[in-house]
């Protein structure tokens, strides 16, 4: 992966932060979602390991850089409208921070939330 | 489906909008990603069908309102901090303003944007 592909995003909305879904690369779970700046971007096309925009630490975050829980990208796709990331991974361990493979193991059974069957 | 999830959400920040991750309920291809604010949640849980909140229209948008390719809800689950969405539909005819399945239809390769092959 090389660096054209940050310029070809459209970076003009919500001061500059994309949405960025990580998916599975072998089950198409999704695993969490957070946001990325350019910068955020190019480090994850320079390392290979998926990194976000933290809003609350207000910084960019290698996810993993603490818990050694790495993503690795395997596939990036874009948007229609070039303002949204799909990445596919293999992570490295849990990717939620409850210890749960994916932040959404909760799925909405009748009127209460109940834990997602793990695979 | 029932009334209570919405109470459960988040809302408190980014003006009250949840990003809202649409999946295939069959191949778990990510379809589009989008905004739910309260109200379009409430109407999604109502009709079965996928609202959100359309911030280029400022205003509840049905998917497939004027296209008829309307995402039936099959399951929706939460993440952890309770300010995310994923929902697992049957997509009523292609997801893309585009005609593809998917707004992702195109991945990096090498530094270019190539088609994703069709499943």
């Amino acid at each position: 992966m090389s660096a054209p592909l940050p310029e070809t995003m459209d970076w003009s909305k919500d001061g500059g932060l994309l949405p960025l879904i990580v998916q599975h690369a072998h089950d198409a779970r999704v695993l969490m979602v957070g946001y990325a700046n350019r910068e955020a971007l190019a480090r994850t096309l320079e390392t290979g390991e998926v990194h976000f925009w933290s809003r609350s630490k207000q910084r960019i975050w290698c996810k993993g850089e603490s818990s050694g829980h790495f993503l690795r990208v395997r596939e990036i796709r874009v948007d229609c409208d070039q303002d949204a990331l799909v990445m596919l991974v293999e992570p490295e361990g849990p990717a939620c921070h409850t210890g749960a493979r994916s932040c959404f193991y909760r799925r909405l059974v009748d009127d209460r939330l109940e834990p997602v069957e793990q695979p």
